[in-house]
């Protein structure tokens, strides 16, 4: 049939009704999730999800790090398809719409078109990506990463949480290790709907951000080397204490930080543990996981140089050996032209407010930018509030972001 | 009969015995214990102490905080009683000796006691008293301070570990919630054999080390509150990191020692726990605990006060509310005269090398000093090294400062 592209506009309430369920499964703190990836809230979220797939006459298959793909054929099914998703774990303090606005976004638009008897000429695809946030299983977007190439499956299998638990065997035991390659399919393009998680939207009124770029981000993890001793009579010029020295780190990363905040340059101290970390005694060994991010990649290529020569210093002073033993880097120029415009294009037919803007949060949407044409898609946030239980986005102020996603995403699909 | 005071010569292979069987139970990193207090090892432990002890004819008792004493009654048992021992709990990474020497120490002269069939005027006591590390419960000495009426009873069982486990519950499991009331009589001494944890009787080649008193130490447990956010897009002056916080406070701490190194001051930053403490969000909790310790009490004064101005500074600078949750001191007159210079005589009369010198750690005979005339007598360590699998002390070493104890608690219950 082939249809000629006309105006999409998704069912509000239906729509809506979806994100309102995710609000109920993994509660965290009062208005809050805790819904951290291949927990048994995660499982609960992952079988509705897929469920309401196949409802709406999907194909829903499971890749080999849990990814989930509901396809919707296209009339050349052979094309590369049109995907869209996000991700649906959370913090263990997350709110209830970072990841799951953009996911369930996409199933709506599989919805609409059948409501409306529309075939797409490619196949469309809504994705939800395993482990985005990293908040239990380090790196985040570690899935998305391994589905554009850059970690290898044995080695995300391998990860393992804070209690010593394989990201596999927890994949496994809820019932996600899927049969699908990992990767290695060409896809047509990749729109990801997400919330801000910055003010300019709400506070300007903006329906729709168009990301043009993100925040260059440097993040790292040392390991810290020292030395028990006791807390009493060891002296200070003998002492090795590993804490300091991660604590020392958490100081100067937040230091580089405040140097370019006139920028609007930010470092991040977000992470410390350390052994034994009991009264009484020094501690032997420390992790300290950090991150500079900047908008212009040259300040933030200096940040992180300033950052290893703070090491050496943090090193020197609190007298204990300090390795790097992860590092990790987003780019700053990410997103495809082509795909942008059309983001931009597609909301101004809508009669519709933009903003081109950056993103300075880590998004999957960054690693599936190298394998595929990629833009994404911002909506309103309140106050910019997110890994947070204040987090907070309406339908009203969301509602037309979906809008430009289904139409973009249309659009592309015709194609 | 009151027999005349004789010197007193321990059993040594008999005593080392039960210092090497001691260091089976509950290893730790190869060289060194595990044994945190209320745990199934320091369990073993105690059911192995008060089987010995009962073969040595003692009846034992526990009380409700699970202090064990072990008794040989006295010729006038209504006489309060002369009492000697230390703690069987260790670091999760602590020594083999710190503590245990101590306590089989009481045992053994009980033993030689008996061997040469010598009955005291006032009875003795052999005390192990529970979780004097504060490895795994909160505050250190907690025992032995609510034997002196420093902690309230309910207060103590009612402390919590980091698994949220209860201090009364762990010790009702293992079996040692005793029926016996907590202090609240009279003891005629206390003596507490210690090895240094510093390292000048091992470096001078000296036998015994006569504590004459004790470094002033202020401890304190600081509660951060701030706010989670995300790493990337929050602007750092809306941050309210509370793991920067701790981590400036941790600095903080040991920049004060460094001032007062020259005279052998000391900061500690023991321990930062922190939530969520995750990659991608900023912590809105952290609890620190460090302490500042000096010889001179007004010098110990003045670092305690240089860190409560640090505090209003880290605060300020890390944009968090600190709230000070604990606070404990230790002071530097604890002991009782009379009982060192008999340590001292002791060690004299018995021919042995002794110097007199400050205790830089807490120990539990600095509560007990409170309510009874106190001395500690301090055995060598290898190279001071302590709370760490490389300590190290021999039985040649401390077999002077045993006989010393022995002699000197022979005096005394014949008095």
């Amino acid at each position: 049939m082939n249809a000629p592209v006309r105006t999409l506009s998704v069912n509000a309430e239906r729509y809506w009704k979806g994100v309102e369920r995710s609000a109920e499964i993994g509660l965290g703190r009062p208005g809050g999730l805790a819904r951290v990836a291949l927990g048994d809230a995660d499982k609960l979220m992952r079988d509705e999800f897929v469920a309401w797939c196949r409802e709406a006459g999907c194909t829903v298959t499971v890749d080999g790090v849990g990814n989930i793909f509901a396809r919707r054929a296209g009339m050349d099914d052979s094309l590369p398809p049109v995907v869209v998703g996000s991700h649906l774990d959370t913090q263990v303090n997350g709110g209830r719409y970072d990841g799951i606005v953009g996911v369930l976004a996409g199933l709506e638009i599989v919805r609409t078109l059948n409501d409306h008897g529309i075939g797409t000429r490619r196949p469309l695809e809504v994705v939800s990506w395993t482990n985005e946030e990293g908040a239990r299983f380090s790196p985040p977007m570690i899935a998305s990463g391994a589905f554009a190439g850059g970690y290898a499956l044995d080695w995300v299998l391998d990860r393992r949480d804070d209690d010593g638990k394989r990201f596999g065997d927890e994949l496994a035991r809820i019932g996600y290790a899927g049969a699908a390659p990992v990767g290695g399919r060409k896809l047509d393009a990749y729109f990801e709907l997400h919330i801000e998680q910055g003010p300019l939207l709400h506070a300007r009124g903006i329906d729709v951000g168009v990301v043009t770029h993100g925040y260059t981000a440097h993040g790292f993890i040392v390991e810290v080397a020292g030395e028990t001793a006791h807390t009493g009579p060891w002296p200070m010029d003998k002492r090795r204490n590993a804490l300091v020295g991660a604590a020392m780190l958490a100081v100067a990363v937040n230091d580089i930080g405040w140097k370019h905040h006139a920028t609007e340059g930010k470092g991040t101290a977000a992470r410390i543990v350390a052994w034994p970390n009991k009264p009484g005694i020094l501690s032997d060994w420390a992790q300290f996981t950090g991150d500079v991010r900047h908008e212009d990649p040259k300040v933030a290529a200096q940040m992180l140089a300033e950052f290893d020569a703070a090491l050496l210093e943090c090193a020197r002073r609190s007298n204990t050996a300090m390795k790097v033993l992860d590092r990790w880097t987003w780019n700053a120029d990410l997103f495809d032209r082509e795909c942008i415009a059309l983001v931009r294009d597609t909301a101004r037919s809508l009669g519709l407010a933009s903003l081109d803007l950056p993103s300075q949060a880590g998004h999957d949407a960054y690693f599936i930018s190298r394998v595929a044409p990629t833009a994404m898609i911002f909506t309103p946030c309140k106050d910019g509030i997110t890994h947070n239980n204040g987090e907070h986005a309406t339908l009203e102020r969301t509602l037309p972001g979906v809008n430009v996603l289904a139409n973009a995403a249309l659009h592309r699909a015709q194609r």
